[in-house]
């Protein structure tokens, strides 16, 4: 088997600030016209809301968990999301076959170590899947703090993506992305996006996503956070509470496009 | 045992396509008069929505796949819905005991052969509960292809339907539904529903909650889809995305009623 | 091991009517403030929108029903909320672990026994867990039928309090709570709450979150019914039907305030 990180890892010149909308909203766009497909092994309370992104994002999600298919739909997808939000056996059974598959055939993956910091087991088992080559890890403080042994820190997170060779998107009030040598700060967002349940788990889909269109992880991750972000402070302004958000949210990114994004991106390296 | 479909087959004369707008009117008074129980082994990501859009029919869902109680659950039950979308080992054992119990007791039921296209260990699955003898199948084209071998065609659709003994639903930008006799043509919808995740699935719970007060399945299933259809204009009027277009739908299944039902139904024979 | 009933059992003075708004209001804004943990074994179609409830509400919810890790979660928790709405081996297992768990550690916890009337396993499951010293029982008049053997009546409520030694909350068009002691009765609440999917059952969530910040489980369970309520009339006078419905009551348990609680209460003793 050849190594399954090399086929994939292409880096871009491109990492000044100002490049970095244009550059995302060339994703965006490509997602419309590609309409990948992104199989998800994602927590119970997360499935739903993820399938409704995707597709107003423009991909097509499948959803199985089952160990006896999910390779097969691994393979026929475009990329691969990992959530560990919950954590039964047979989502474990099919996060390693799904994994599997994916790097057998070239396919990106990203995972996302939900809740990571609230169980010894659900610790462990991120560490062996962060092992296995990812293309991206989304995640935030507390769960970087129980994967990593140390709170989080800039030169932290850069050295966590050199060890893992994946890169790390940290969100947060400010979300970092970086590959251990690039390091955007995109400070796009809203409050709300924290009340909504599983808003974090459909954000690692849209990274999904996108690392399908595009072969720079680090270029792929910093589009999807940017532009979750973005429809974020489109579907705060329409929204009268959590309720209302998380449908805007849906609206947002269905209604989103390049021009949109390009003028509501805030970012810097 | 008696033979399982027999007692249930009912041909209404009426095929004429200018009166099967007031038969589905007839058919959703009697949902909502009767609260038909609609047992559920569906998939995860559906099983909310389509609970949801059975309340707001008027009906009464339930939704356990454990295999010790789904058969209670069902024998209690005025109709079942099996869909395969996701396809654990759970599931599996339930749709199994549902389907035989439904069976003893004489009560309609349906097929969602879900994504059948997309893994062989379904399709084969598919195949052996398609032999069952549901009342009606749902799918769409992929599904339908992956079913039997063969591109949709008009006439394959009806030689499928007289081979299953099953009224076939092929939903897409017009749906179809034959008994392998008579053949309706709806041409009701809105694009967002393709936006939607498990909006199909919900639609084939609708089927069955139709099936459950009107023993011509063919009637049931030309009204489910028909109103499913003139409902999903409905929303498609108020909505600004699928987020919105979602909820929307669930509203306007609740408020529509035979009149507007009537007045905005497309069907042709 | 200590009497696991005995630690957080208080009974407060204040049973006067006029009082308990005020103490409601009370108990909300402690909510708000600590932000409780509450760990859910709840029914897969319930558990994003009990979820979603909570983080309106201000609590954090915990949804994993892996048995090797809910014991961990229920430990970190401030309440335990135990659904029965679906009944698979690997749930009924959590909640046997989770319970154990939280009695140990002095957490209180609710049993919600969703629809014990429609199967025997589920009744007699049910019997065995209330049996274990839950603070509070939230259910319907068909499933107070079910596990008691007899039509509701206000003595028999009583009564039943008094056997199980917990809070006993009987929902329907007026709520009641009792403790075999004191009553209220509680007039707040709207026609679609019982047209949306674990309406119910995110109820029930609400009251472990009361009872996370309040030792007198009466209160508690009062507190979360009535808040529940009076945020069901706020989202009925904004909806336009079940869909609309339930959006607007995740906003209104996020904007539900001390001041509209109060204006807003009916409840007698």
């Amino acid at each position: 088997m050849r190594d399954p990180a090399t086929p994939r890892k292409v880096v871009s010149r491109t990492t000044a600030a100002g490049a970095l909308p244009a550059m995302a909203a060339g994703i965006l766009e490509r997602v419309r016209e590609r309409a990948p497909r992104v199989h998800c092994v994602t927590n119970a309370v997360a499935q739903t809301f993820s399938a409704n992104m995707l597709l107003a994002l423009g991909a097509v999600p499948s959803m199985t968990i089952a160990p006896d298919e999910v390779g097969e739909f691994t393979a026929r997808a475009d990329a691969l999301l990992i959530n560990l939000g919950t954590f039964d056996a047979e989502r474990r059974a099919a996060a390693e076959i799904a994994i599997k598959k994916a790097t057998e055939a070239g396919r990106p993956w990203v995972l996302d170590p939900v809740f990571v910091e609230r169980s010894h087991p659900r610790t462990a088992f991120a560490k062996v899947l962060a092992d296995l080559h990812p293309q991206a890890l989304r995640l935030n403080r507390a769960e970087f703090a129980a994967l990593t042994g140390a709170a989080w820190s800039e030169g932290g997170l850069r050295a966590y993506a050199l060890e893992t060779d994946a890169v790390v998107g940290l969100t947060g009030e400010t979300d970092l992305v970086t590959d251990g040598k690039r390091l955007a700060r995109i400070a796009n967002g809203h409050p709300l996006m924290s009340k909504v349940t599983a808003m974090g788990c459909a954000g690692s889909a849209v990274v999904a996503a996108c690392l399908a269109v595009e072969p720079d992880a680090w270029h792929a991750t910093v589009a999807a956070l940017m532009l979750f972000g973005v429809a974020g402070e489109m579907a705060g302004a329409r929204a009268t509470g959590p309720g209302s958000f998380a449908v805007a949210m849906i609206d947002a990114i269905y209604a989103l496009d390049g021009n949109v994004l390009m003028r509501g991106a805030r970012v810097a390296c």
